[in-house]
Formats: structure tokens, C-alpha cells, sequence
């Protein structure tokens, strides 16, 4: 079965977390495992264009009810018709979650993953709980994701 | 149509704790307000217990497949067999939340109220948002998040 | 804890349904049961109707985001923002059901009920199971579903 | 982005139809289509294995909350936990459905579909409307079901 790396983060940021989340979703690819997102833009959508272009599966997991809300390097959509209900189904669908930045959503995500016992690794998120392991740049993150749920 | 405030924290707490959730219960109540929450144990049971007192509805949207698993002081059971999804459902059945104190399940309902833009009301609860208006005390609270409400 | 029969039908129909539909609320409420719905027009705005001038407590069980797209008569709105997941909720928070008429979506919410064993009494409703009990008019409907869930 | 049909049938079936939804998933693969289902066992299960052995991606939807309930056939688990409630988000995924014997779970399914306008395509199943298309064999039901998603 696919072992599914969890990216969640703002759905609108700027160029250096846009380059972030790319990096991060590169690396994932590269180990050869699948990325999880909310299917939509900004670090969803830039982590799914790393993934998909170093050969990953990038799957995402929609608010909508359809799937052409999918950004374009999203290569399977399951839209779910729940809104940000989703969320959890984002969390559950993951092994483990890296989170890029992120506002509120991101912070629900992170919330629920904590509260399942699912790992977190975070660059440059919220500082709320010794829980959320650092990490210092993309590579970092995905190897102590990686290291997190091989344990 | 009845307006209902939304009470969130842990399921499992002490008896301070449990006697902050009963005041704020017996305050929504008095008010002529409907209490909302989780419908489980610890603060979840004592708001509603001291809402029911005080003649408020209390509404339980649980994570069960069943009405059986409510707390005695719950009047209106809508079990959603979700899981902590429903965390969701709460919050947007709710004008405003107050906060009693609460671990990760609670943080979710928090960011998921800030993200939909509904006024959070803190006692003794997570410190990771200006918009979370703090309280002094039970009534502090349900004074304030009447005022958000109604504004 | 309140006791409800769920009412499920179309969102929209002819004036006779419409009365059916009245005619079973007003029979739940004077039997001191609650009502639960989809909250939304048809069937499901004219059994809530009947049931608030009877003096039932009626709920609906929104696909919206926000409680403001409920029917004049529902009491009590939880919005679930979830779309027709909320079908299965509907279902759930019921301890039987009165079908009337319907098209597709009633049909999930009879498929749903007889899933999870819950009683279905039909009103001129899907003919696809001898596991709905057929009722001649709305009184004989609630008299059915009020034997059904007390036995 | 991969295109999906689901697979919809009884969690428990005999061998007859064990070798119609093996069959069923066989073709979809061979059509370079993936598969989505409910994860689980019965036509979920047999369908997911024709498909993974014809080199198709396979997803499962699954009403638990771990992805470990899911059926060896599933390259990736999409672990809800909504229960039934996930019903829905199958029907959502696929660009329409094949429908193999079943019972009200499926039915639900089917009736979900009808609802949204997904195409449906029945092999000994649920014969509630003319909107389900009848199908022969397996064959004759991926042939008509790949022609209904493409026009």
C-alpha cells in the first residue's frame, strides 16, 4: 500500500514558502512515498508540483464536491463535499504530517494529528506544543517525518 | 429559532475544572441561551448539568454512531458516528464558544472558530491567538461571548 | 433526553404533499415526540410547520454552512456544512422514520435507516422493500412509527 | 489526473459474484481506469483484486479511522472514519459507478449517484429506476460505464 506523507500550510502564500513547500514536496517524492494535501493552492499546490515532478503520487483530499477544483498537480481527487471537514480526513489518510506556515486550518490539522498520536514536523508553523518537531529546511523535515513513522 | 453557545474542553478533567464548565452552564442557562457541546464527560457534562439546571436547552453532537452515549444532562442527543469530525459541527452550530480549559481536541475546535470567524471566549484554555477574548471567571465569560453575539 | 421521529421527503412539492407532510407533524407533535429533518423546504418545511404548531420541538439537519438556511419552523439549526453527508446524520439522530414521497435523496435516507435498523413507515413513498412498513394517511403514519420505536 | 470508477457491492458475497466483481476490476484496469470502493471485503474486495492485477491504481474509501482495515488489494486508503457516511465520498471520487448485487449500503450508494447524476451501471443489483443502466456481464458493464463517463 502507498505510504501517504502528509503537506499542509496556507492556501495563499509567498514566493519563499511557496519554494518551501516545493522543496519539501521534492524530497517526498524522491524517498518514494505519496503526498496528502487539501488539493487547492499555495503550499498545497506548490508542495503537489515538487511531489508530482520527482515521480511521487500527490493525492488530494477536497472541500468541494468536484474534482476539477484539484490544482494541476494533484493526481487523484477525492472531493469530499465536507469543507474544511476534510481536514481530518487529510490527517487520517497520512502516516505522518509536515506543516509549512499555515493559519487556522493548518492549525486545526495540526490539532487533530496531535490528538491522534500522528507525528508533526513543522518549518516555520505554529509553536504551540513540544509535540511538533522542528525542522531547519525541507530535507530536514521529510527526513525526520520519514525517521518519525519508520519507527 | 434557538440561539446556542457552544461550551468545548476536555472530557476527562478535575474538580475545579468541572465546577469553571457547571457555573458557565448555569450562567448559558440563566441567559435563556441553548448550550452545544461534544455531549461526552468532564467539561462537556458539567456545562450541560448546569445548563439543564437552569433551564437551558442542551444540545450533544457527538462522535458515536448512537443517542446512548450523551451525558445524563443532555436534552437533544444528534449522534453523527464521525469520530472527531463533529468537532466541526459544533462549532458551527454554535454563535460563539467558550473555551474551558482543553487539550488538542479542543484546539481543533478553536482554530476551526477563528478560521470561520466566530468569537472564542477563553477560561484557562490555549494562549495561541489575540482573537481569543480571555475571561476572569464563569460569568466573565458568558457575559462576554453574549456581547460578541449579539453585536 | 428528547425523543425524535425523522421526516424525510422532497424539498419540493405540490400542494397535496405539502398537506400530507403538515398533517404528519401536527400528529408528532401533540404525541409529545420531536421532529428532525433536513431543514430545508418541500416536505421537510411543512412537517417541521405542523409539529411547531403542535408544540413539538423540531430540528434541522442542514447541508449549508450556516443556520440561516433553515425553514420559519425549525427550532433548532445545526448546520453541518457537510453537504447530503448530512442525510446519514438526519437518520442517526432519529429513532425511526416517516417517509413522504421523495425522490433520490430520500432514498439514500430510507437505504440509510434500514441499513442501520432503524423503523421506516412510507407515505406514498419508494416501494422497494417490505422492511418499510406502508401507512393509508398521516395520522396512521405517526401511530405506526410510535408503536415501532417504543416496542 | 486519474480517472476513477467505482465499484459499489454487499461486503459478502458468494463465489458467483466474487468472479463478477474480479472480473468487473479486471477490465477497469485493462482500461487504464483506477478503481474506487469502500476498501473493505465482498466486491470490495474481489473487484479491488482484478483491478490490481490488471495494473490498475486502487483506492479504497474506508469507514474506519486506519488505513489497516482496509483489504489487500487497496494501493491507497483514504481511512475516514465516518463510518457509512463515506458512502458519499466513493460516489464523489469516481466519474461513475458500477453497481454488483448489493444491499442497502449499496443502495444508498446507487441513490446518492442518481442524486448527483452520476452514471450508474447495474450487474444483478438494485432495480429501483431507470437511470441505473443494465449490463450483461462484467465486460459489457466496463464497456458501457467507460462510454457513459467519456460522452
Amino acid at each position: 500500500m502507498k505510504k501517504l506523507i502528509g503537506v499542509i500550510g496556507s492556501g495563499q502564500c509567498d514566493l519563499d514558502v511557496q519554494n518551501l513547500a516545493y522543496q519539501v514536496g521534492l524530497e517526498i517524492g524522491k524517498k518514494n512515498y505519496g503526498l496528502v494535501c487539501g488539493g487547492l493552492g499555495g503550499v498545497m499546490e506548490y508542495a503537489a508540483k515538487g511531489c508530482h515532478e520527482s515521480g511521487g503520487l500527490t493525492v488530494g483530499i477536497l472541500p468541494q464536491e468536484d474534482a476539477e477544483y484539484a490544482n494541476p498537480y494533484i493526481d487523484l481527487a477525492i472531493p469530499t463535499g465536507m469543507g474544511v471537514a476534510r481536514n481530518l480526513i487529510i490527517v487520517r489518510s497520512a502516516l505522518g504530517l509536515i506543516a509549512v506556515t499555515g493559519r487556522y486550518g493548518t492549525l486545526s490539522e495540526i490539532a487533530y494529528a496531535l490528538q491522534l498520536g500522528k507525528p508533526v514536523v513543522g518549518l516555520n508553523t505554529w509553536d504551540i506544543s513540544e509535540d511538533i518537531v522542528k525542522a531547519d529546511n525541507p530535507r530536514d523535515a521529510v527526513d525526520k517525518i520519514t525517521k518519525l513513522i519508520s519507527s
